[in-house]
């Protein structure tokens, strides 16, 4: 059972619908395009994740959008599969023979909107249009779930005069949409309350985050009554994306009592999957699924953290299927440092370890990230433990370009015993990688669990940041290099590597 | 004069003060490292962004904290320098010594807290250790803000005493922090209406973003009549961060009415200033900061931007210094690939527009990126307009290493004349583009705009996806290369970006 730390409101409302929408207004965001099977992968995890429908894409968009959804479809997944349509003959039946199970159909219904799309109609011509839409849906066999775009911005009336017509249309479900995210939370709310009292229909809200408060906006929006919502993993979405559903899911669950049929210890896994398809990147202070949200450094806390870590976490990461990560820097606190020196077996004096951290902060200072190794390093020095570094790096030859077969060759120094090797690769650094691996092959079990480069921008000068993780057995190490040069920068920290191995 | 939406509230506060945290609760952002050179210009930018106090470090933190605050302090800013500080002499000692105006000084809380910080000590001991304090610094002529921290987590009447007491004991200002984010927006309303019933002094919240909430909670509070708040640039922070400034600026201004100093044409600048020094990316969909947040792509949506751009816009990019950004992608819609044949010179019949818009189509569901040189590829194919490649790549040639002076040697062919260079760099990737540079330095005022690869994950073997601007006289092109060697990558993006500019 989830501990409630604030229960604000005991709202008449206990569970809600989720639409997700990742595959649909997520695939919409700039530079995001998915394969059918990309798209197949993304809809497969979310029906594992338990969202009740899936938006898989536009059936009219494009041959890959309708295949998706035909794709998806046959999967029998428990999700209801959704296409996106607007208000037209030819969206519905690109839809109804993708074999999507209902339809999120789309009418303008602010002026900004409707003069955009139907330039010169009335809004009669707009309720006309729909009313067609939906009988015509309807006819087609497909749940219509309407929804009005950029409510927000228009006449709640008007919006509320659509949905009626809508309801006697035999629409499904109805949705509100604040396209352009510039609802607050309680105008949300004042809204949704006055749409529930005059349309019977189930009321779904979508909102955009042009403002931040796409969280809020969605929280309040059911908290009046608004029986589904609209979300997509890692609030991806066109301009500032769409409500994150696992800040929606979460803070329903936690702060209000509202329940949702996600697997919240799936969230992480699911997230991870979609930015990794999309390579839309998850900041590391997104809220739930960033690398940092249960990850913890500064010396003072990690210090009350060994203590009691609830001092500084909201809920035990475990919920979300996360790990809690503690990471030595430049505010490494006592207490961190001597667990770490704890696993290597050290001891240090009081004068020693005050030296130990003031060094660790020093490198802090010059505005450089501490890694790992470097806290080792630092021990060690302090400690005066020499540690004869067992790999030695002593000549290192890279020859590639175009129509060039990359290849390297290396001389290393093992436990003092001279290795050549050379090997070819998909590119320098895999062809270097490739050749310091042949050269310690009695060591073949060592993995390389993860490259990773900080995107580089600036110049072809500026400096590359590589940090990989080596793993041996069950032990996992991180070793980083930094150069100009992103070759001399991946074998130096995977030489670091190997030597916190051995 | 800002349009308002949707002024849901007309509240009594006009305007709130800002204290900026992102160089303390920021720079605390696991792997952020800043130097005493990086803070003095971030705190430069800040205080020409017009925020009211800068928190600028934590003086007893470590050496460069101390020079930081004491640097910031002799610039003679606007903004009020203020040090982080526990309840302890020295950290009181600390700030005063490094000229800080004023401290944010913060006392535990929560029994959780408490317990972590004080093992086994009453919350009558945080008490006299507060007011200790507080007159301390008083003494050492400090401006002190006291912090009530985890107060989320607190018995209420526990905080409102401690506030009180520190009231008697002459604090200027109280803070309320919501230190794991776990206020809801409601609750946060109701728990500064019961403070500012019984305690005089000016409130700040602080509040934490974990479950998505830090901006709602934010604007809560100052409607309930908090009058100052705690922020950071970007939302940096622990965990998943501090409330964002640029939301909560906005937010207030355009859903609220309520006013800051912020000068937020400066937004956009100040944002990228801290990303480039913190190093923690900010994601595409950031509100108000982010890449996409005013970039439009969706056929659709960019074709009813043309007739009126507000259909998709929240507010005008204008606002926060930025510009609105169209980008041609698998959305593209007629309207859109129009603009751009309208700029190359070219026309199409309407059989030859439906073909381009079902190639780049086709491009976008291979789960590819479509760019500005794959659509002119596309509408020259269609169009059957041959355009001879200007620039070929005929050889490259890299060589590189341990103690080797990265160098490449090209032979290009331009306009049919080949030129054989050579050239040295800091990598091999910059040997190789210094060498095309030379062969062609007949065109010496090509810029190189910007360089950037996508953070690299997975293995060396992975894809690497590089964009590069260049520039000459007013226009510039975007490239990409993507290939599993970096350099061929980017001398092909370069290349491509050459012959778009010739």
């Amino acid at each position: 059972m989830p501990k409630f730390f604030y229960p604000v409101v005991i709202c008449k409302t206990v569970q809600v619908k989720i639409l997700d929408t990742t595959l649909r207004d997520g695939e919409q965001t700039p530079g995001v395009s998915l394969s059918v099977e990309q798209k197949v992968m993304i809809a497969e995890a979310l029906d594992n994740l338990g969202v009740d429908i899936i938006e898989a894409g536009t059936a009219i968009a494009s041959e890959g959008d309708f295949q998706a959804i035909k794709e998806i479809s046959q999967r029998g997944l428990n999700a209801e599969i959704c296409s996106f349509a607007r208000i037209k003959k030819e969206d519905i039946d690109a839809a109804a023979d993708a074999n999507a199970d209902s339809i999120f159909m789309v009418a303008p219904s602010s002026d900004i909107h409707i003069n955009a799309k139907f330039p010169g109609k009335s809004k009669e011509y707009v309720i006309e249009k729909s009313i067609e839409a939906i009988e015509y849906a309807k006819e087609r066999g497909l749940i219509v779930e309407f929804g009005a775009e950029d409510a927000s911005r228009a006449d709640l009336n008007f919006v509320i005069e659509l949905f009626k017509r809508a309801q006697e249309a035999k629409a499904d479900r109805i949705t509100f949409a604040d396209t352009v995210g510039v609802l607050s939370p309680e105008k949300m709310e004042e809204t949704v309350r006055k749409i529930k009292a005059e349309v019977k229909l189930p009321l779904a809200i979508h909102c955009h985050d042009d403002f931040g408060l796409a969280t809020a906006n969605t929280i309040f929006g059911i908290k009046a009554g608004a029986e589904e919502f609209h979300g997509t993993v890692n609030g991806l979405g066109e301009r500032a994306g769409n409500a994150a559903i696992e800040e929606v899911v979460i803070a329903l669950e936690y702060l209000y009592g509202i329940k949702t049929k996600i697997r919240k210890e799936k969230l992480y896994n699911t997230s991870k999957l979609v930015e990794k398809l999309s390579r839309v990147v998850v900041p590391p202070n997104k809220p739930i699924v960033g690398d940092n949200a249960f990850t913890h450094e500064s010396g003072i806390h990690t210090s009350a953290l060994f203590r009691d870590f609830k001092s500084y976490e909201p809920i035990s990461p475990e919920v979300v299927g996360r790990k809690r990560v503690i990471v030595l820097g430049k505010h490494a606190g006592r207490a961190s440092v001597e667990a770490i020196m704890n696993e290597l077996g050290y001891k240090a004096t009081p004068e020693q370890m005050k030296e130990i951290l003031a060094r660790i902060k020093e490198i802090g200072d010059k505005g450089k990230r501490v890694t790992d190794a470097d806290v080792r390093t630092i021990i060690e020095t302090v400690l005066q433990i020499k540690r004869e570094k067992k790999v030695k790096l002593e000549d290192l030859a890279i020859f590639s370009g175009k129509n060039v077969m990359p290849m390297a060759s290396v001389k290393l120094r093992i436990n003092g015993q001279e290795r050549i090797e050379a090997a070819v690769g998909l590119g320098p650094v895999d062809a270097a990688i490739n050749a310091i691996r042949r050269a310690i092959k009695e060591f073949a079990d060592i993995k390389l669990v993860s490259y990773h480069v900080d995107a580089i921008t600036g110049g072809t000068d500026a400096l590359v940041d590589v940090v990989v993780q080596l793993k041996k057995d069950n032990k996992i190490v991180t070793a980083r290099g930094a150069r100009t040069d992103i070759i001399m920068a991946s074998v130096e920290a995977f030489i670091e590597g190997l030597n916190m191995l051995f």
